[in-house]
């Protein structure tokens, strides 16, 4: 029996706190849709969701809804196991340039889709395309045959994707209704269950960085995530890492990649970004079934060169620079002006994560509008972690900028992004929670 | 310093339960009128706001927008105190046409604009009209030579008060950001303040055929009222009244004015009606220094027949015939159907106070759609109150209705609003609370 929708008594109760049945919540997205339901009422009921809260069965219904709104990705035509990887977001987070081809090495298969969105630095697509000749507009029977051939290949969504989830988050932007976690879910969900993969691992951050500020209300995301995820089948893990400092040393379209291809090549066999690569990776791969010990075999694919292979291969495919791998100063392109920032002695205090974004996309780096061009070659090196103790003349961060004048205003900011002195705080734990997974 | 309006930070911080500082708060009410604030942005804003909560300062902000935003009547040109009454609004309360005539006779001026809206019956106005020939479209001048001359005016609004008020209400209406206090207060208040008058009294609702459902929450939104028109310098006293069931035995247009004119004339000389009447009508001499014991006052302009001679020479002047106090059946219009109501022998129970105004909705009596057409004549009356015993064979209620089908439709209604049985429940208080009168 079709549900008879009045809006108002809709939005009335989600005000009073009730959950709404499926079948009402579905009219209500269906009205929206159809122009029944005013932009104006949706905001207030996303504002009595935000303060009375979106249970786990509103989550799923949302996220079909988004799904269901638009085009989904068919991989029907991929032989092996599917995985997909995503991100809640952070400063100098580009794992997917690493994990990907670890997992396209342990025979998974990962045809991934991405946006380039507003932020700090560019998205995934954005980074990649740092690299010369790198194309990202592949139709879907060239993304199709290209991860049958070598395991991975990244590139935009060349059909509309989850268009109601856009809408929302459009206008969910301008009223202050972002901060709600079953909004974030449905929102990060929708877009994997479009994206066609079997397998879906999730890295959800937390800290100041982070959208996130905690790793509990992190984890409280990330169960989310992952119930709906199973609720529509997909082998879904996720965990919930920090994001009080910067992930990587670089922040920065091609400072990123080229810390990427550092622990790719080998150049590079420690840190945290390394770490939790592996973590991702060995998550995925234990979902997919791919391997007994999962993270023996994300180590060996790194170690042995053969993710670097498929790496290269992708790059290659796509009409990229193959040579990035190898000799990343060769191909990438770099900043003018190169400064180093040498703070004096003492010990690194608390950073500040999210100010160090702000800083690399002041350099250049992101977008804060739709239509801002990206410079890819600008950005930061932080070299310094949490607790590390510095002597004076040590370099603890790199400014890459177009100009002096940016690399001098980057430099003051610097000073009260990154505290150096009589510190004594905890080294920050990298992995907070596992969630779903077995690794 | 002007201030930079940036909506979304504003809603956000009214969703964390932040106060908003006069002049932000101000500069996004500008920003709606403008439309640099769009209908999403103030729906998501007063959604928070019902949900978190609007103060006191932020109700008085309101209030004044709400003034500014529109024309403000000019009672500069009479003599006397001024005065204006307002109701929050319930089933048979028709106090108006009793109170401003008490007090025009005991030398206040009253010069009322009033409304039609929506609900089961119509409003003052509607009411009015159901005396033949009344005619409520007198301008700024006739009002003010008529209110000079005999004491008190009852007219259509001629120019546009409290514009944003509207605006908001409408969008409210949809929105399920209806019950709010502070913007149930400054839209009532804003109404009296835009009306000229010196002296408020509030008749504030309580009960299941009201708003507001207790008295303690009738009671926080009445002493909210009196703080707001303090502020703004009038002399405002609020009363919490009864609204468990209908105020008087008459619902509907003509039937209410019958009514009213028998409290007038004499022919009737008690019950809940005629007692709120001179509460509020005392009530309202005090705040207007009219007198020195106004509930005397009061009751001798009713019992003396000058209250009833105003209302004549209101009616009169007015274009209406003003025999309707001594020959109201002669002069009102009445129902073709008229039915007796018998439930038989039992204890009157708790009355389904906004059912009995449905029903009289439901016969013709109010609007629920602003085109719809009033019929002046039906409706209910409903003689037993709750706590009444009741005999076999006693009429309980009578309905006047259109058709035999609308009777025998209403009468079925009426056992279910009505419960007649082995009852045992209190008599409710009819003035739970006076706030800010010293009578």
């Amino acid at each position: 029996m079709p549900v008879r929708l009045h809006a108002p008594t809709v939005i009335a109760r989600k005000r009073d706190g009730e959950s709404i049945e499926p079948e009402v919540l579905r009219a209500f997205l269906d009205g929206y849709l159809s122009g029944e339901v005013a932009e104006e009422q949706m905001s207030a009921f996303l504002m009595a969701g935000v303060l009375r809260g979106l249970d786990e069965d509103e989550a799923v219904v949302l996220t079909d809804a988004y799904v269901a709104s638009g085009a989904v990705v068919d991989l029907s035509a991929l032989t092996g196991p599917t995985v997909d990887k995503h991100s809640t977001g952070g400063v100098g987070d580009t794992c997917t340039l690493v994990v990907a081809p670890i997992l396209a090495a342990c025979g998974a298969q990962v045809a991934k889709l991405s946006g380039r969105g507003l932020g700090h630095t560019g998205g995934t697509l954005d980074k990649l395309e740092s690299i010369p000749g790198f194309r990202v507009d592949l139709d879907p029977d060239e993304l199709a045959a290209q991860v049958n051939r070598i395991g991975l290949a990244v590139a935009a969504a060349t059909r509309d994707l989850v268009p109601l989830d856009k809408r929302l988050y459009a206008l969910r932007d301008v009223t202050g209704t972002v901060p709600s976690p079953a909004l974030i879910a449905a929102s990060v969900m929708s877009k994997k269950i479009a994206g066609g993969a079997d397998t879906i691992v999730l890295d959800v951050k937390a800290g100041n960085g982070a959208f996130m500020q905690t790793a509990a209300e992190a984890g409280d995301l990330a169960r989310l995530c992952v119930r709906i995820g199973r609720a529509r089948g997909r082998a879904t893990a996720a965990l919930v890492t920090d994001m009080s400092q910067p992930l990587a040393a670089n922040i920065g379209n091609a400072l990123e990649v080229r810390h990427a291809v550092d622990v790719l090549s080998g150049r590079v066999t420690d840190g945290r970004f390394r770490t939790l690569c592996l973590e991702l990776a060995a998550t995925a791969l234990h979902g997919a079934g791919c391997s007994d010990d999962p993270m023996q075999a994300a180590i060996t694919a790194l170690e042995s060169g053969s993710a670097a292979e498929r790496f290269t291969a992708m790059v290659t495919a796509q009409h990229g620079d193959g040579d990035v791998v190898e000799r990343p100063a060769a191909v990438l392109p770099e900043a003018p002006v190169i400064r180093d920032w040498r703070p004096g002695a003492g010990r690194i205090g608390l950073v500040d994560c999210r100010g160090l974004g702000e800083v690399a996309g002041g350099l250049g780096a992101g977008r804060s509008r739709k239509d801002d061009v990206i410079d890819p070659a600008v950005g930061l090196q932080v070299l310094g972690s949490i607790g590390d103790t510095v002597t004076d003349g040590d370099v603890v961060a790199m400014v890459h900028a177009r100009t002096d004048d940016d690399a001098q205003w980057a430099l003051e900011q610097l000073s009260r992004m990154i505290p150096v002195g009589e510190h004594d705080v905890p080294v920050p734990t990298l992995v907070h929670e596992r969630i779903g997974g077995d690794t």
